[in-house]
């Protein structure tokens, strides 16, 4: 007799990794293996397993039903795992060799099982050691165009694109940006957080009126927009880097968003490491960005040229509209990304992590500066090479 | 022993119709009732079923799975009755009196149950023959006003809005709407209708590149602005009216899009109706349109005040900037409805009525002139009253 059971989510151990993946059959069955739980145990477990002959291994990444954010435990959707899983197939299928390999997906136990990445680094880690990735801003500027580029209305049919909009409804993660990104550092919110030496600048945003209509305008647009299918949560911390590879993980936040939102999230992290840089290595860092954008257009540009379906896209001026948006689009969102990273609850290591007090106190005012800036001149800043110029005047 | 079979899709005859209703028990028991199958018999049959004795009725709405145009037929979801009779449900929770009274709703056989409403006028209709709807104005901006409001993330929890845009997804007639108002009319299709006289005009929009990249931004916003939910078919023949009532029906194209589209495609069928009058009949419809803009701007704006959940919302300038925003969506799109109707696929019979053919010419012309300044002016015609100086400019 065969009794069947629906399963029920329980969290896994490392034994139980281990089982789980032997069931799975992707080693040979009388292959050793060996577990290690590698995540940082706030929002998911992330097990590494290995067999110990051949160095093999995979991961094995399940979400937990809380997210532990300044000591609570707050409930977070286990849905978001189906929904990162789905995203890394999706973007997987244009962005080829730069997403994660997907072996398999468990919707009951929030579980997906991928591609081994142990031997990259965390971009944002090498980047704060000085680590050179000459491919990762030509990575990620295809990774960028490719994605954005075929999930959005020129290059799919709207059946197709419509069903896609609404399997990735995410309510419950774009409710953490709308709150932490787009709203709580532009108010006396008690999620932020910030050193008391920011606190006449923090005040200065607070009471800032011009600025606030234009982050309620680029909060509208995150809210409304649904044009491509974005990562969500594109900051140097879901990227795996090597010299010569580049893999975006980590897209739970995923759903249908504006295009800008995740080149500009990209783009302010290494905005973010341009202020902590100096001479060769902050050349080092503008270029990235420079090349980050030129790649995305271009690329962007010639799928459009060669795959769109868009009965206007051939109308003159479109594509150079469309990716006009896109670019001030970009510049908003980076500097709300600058903003919230220095001010509001989820902060970055880039800056955090300066030991002299009175140069991270400047290294943040400076990211706070951008952010005004990139927020309020973002329909004047009219080319990369304008922020690039920015971007150098603020150093000199 | 009880047999329970799934209901399967059939359609109804006036025979079985009052069947159906008998069922529903919305009659007395022993009532003798009367029906007759009323609709165009396109795209539904619409069974309207009366009490002899008492003389109270009720209208039985069925989804046909085809629609018959230019004597083809086309397959068409059923999925769209579930649609209507939602919107109706929705929409009437906010515009209270306007849109008829739902009492019951049949998915399988796509059935909405729903108010008499035939001692009321097509207001199409009703208007061609010149009779007065001194509430029509007012009635349809203080609809626009609470539909569009209330289902926005203005007035929303962001779960409640993504849950509604999910529901609402309506591919199947977003597409035709992309196709018949936005794309077709602007090239060379097979499925526009004009007569002879128009060729020249007819062409110089297919060649009008400075046109057509402003209708494409328009489509554009049609395809991924999730703003609210829309009516999505808001001409004058989804309006019953009489001297004192206005019922908004036939809301099956309802999806979640950009506010400016209901606004702007009411305003395009009484721009309709101002081409083929003169003098004192003239002047009542530039009243309406511009009452209908004053209430609905006004409305909204009362709304906000009293009602927006939205952190932003007391910010300096957001409010208006949003009003702003749907203005000039309202005249983009009230310019692509006045240019479809008179060129493409589904004209109206303000024109068309028209008997004298070289005044019928004249006025399709008008339609399309004033279509071509409302897309490519709509940033600098900022006000309604605007509006109407152009349309009086256009008399004389």
């Amino acid at each position: 007799m065969t009794v069947v059971t629906k399963k029920e989510y329980e969290s896994l151990t490392e034994e139980k990794a281990i089982l789980y993946a032997k069931r799975l059959e992707l080693f040979p069955k009388d292959a050793e293996l060996e577990c290690r739980e590698i995540g940082d145990g706030n929002l998911n477990y992330v097990f590494h397993i290995k067999e110990l002959e051949s160095g093999k291994g995979i991961i094995l990444k399940q979400a937990l039903p809380y997210a532990k954010v300044v000591g609570e435990s707050w409930p977070l959707t286990l849905k978001r795992a189906l929904i990162e899983a789905k995203a890394l197939q999706k973007h997987g299928e244009f962005a080829v060799g730069l997403v994660p390999k997907v072996y398999a997906v468990d919707e009951e136990l929030a579980i997906t099982v991928m591609e081994d990445l142990s031997h990259l680094t965390i971009a944002r880690e090498g980047l704060i050691r000085l680590e050179a990735y000459p491919k990762l801003a030509s990575h990620i500027g295809e990774y960028l165009a490719q994605t954005l580029f075929h999930t959005s209305d020129f290059a799919l049919h709207p059946f197709e694109k419509k069903k896609l909009v609404s399997e990735f409804s995410n309510p419950e993660l774009c409710k953490i940006t709308e709150d932490l990104i787009f709203t709580d550092p532009f108010f006396d919110h008690e999620t932020n957080d910030f050193e008391p030496s920011l606190r006449e600048a923090v005040a200065a945003i607070w009471s800032n009126e011009p600025l606030k209509l234009e982050v309620a305008k680029l909060k509208k647009s995150f809210l409304t927009e649904a044009e491509a299918l974005l990562h969500g949560d594109l900051h140097t911390g879901s990227i795996f880097a090597s010299e010569t590879e580049t893999k975006v993980i980590d897209p739970e936040f995923a759903f249908y968003g504006p295009v800008g939102f995740d080149v500009g999230l990209f783009l302010a992290n290494l905005i973010v490491q341009t202020i902590t840089r100096d001479g060769e290595q902050r050349e080092v860092i503008l270029h990235h960005i420079a090349e980050t954008w030129d790649v995305f257009s271009a690329e962007f540009s010639k799928l459009w040229d060669t795959k769109a379906v868009e009965s206007y896209k051939d109308t003159k001026g479109f594509k150079a509209y469309v990716l006009e948006k896109v670019f001030q689009d970009t510049l908003g969102f980076a500097g709300c990304e600058l903003i919230r990273r220095t001010i509001g609850l989820a902060h970055v290591k880039d800056l955090d992590g300066i030991e002299d007090g009175e140069k991270r106190t400047v290294s943040k005012k400076q990211a706070l500066l951008l952010g005004e800036v990139f927020i309020l001149k973002r329909r004047e800043i009219n080319s990369i090479q304008a922020v690039i110029e920015l971007l150098e005047e603020l150093h000199k």
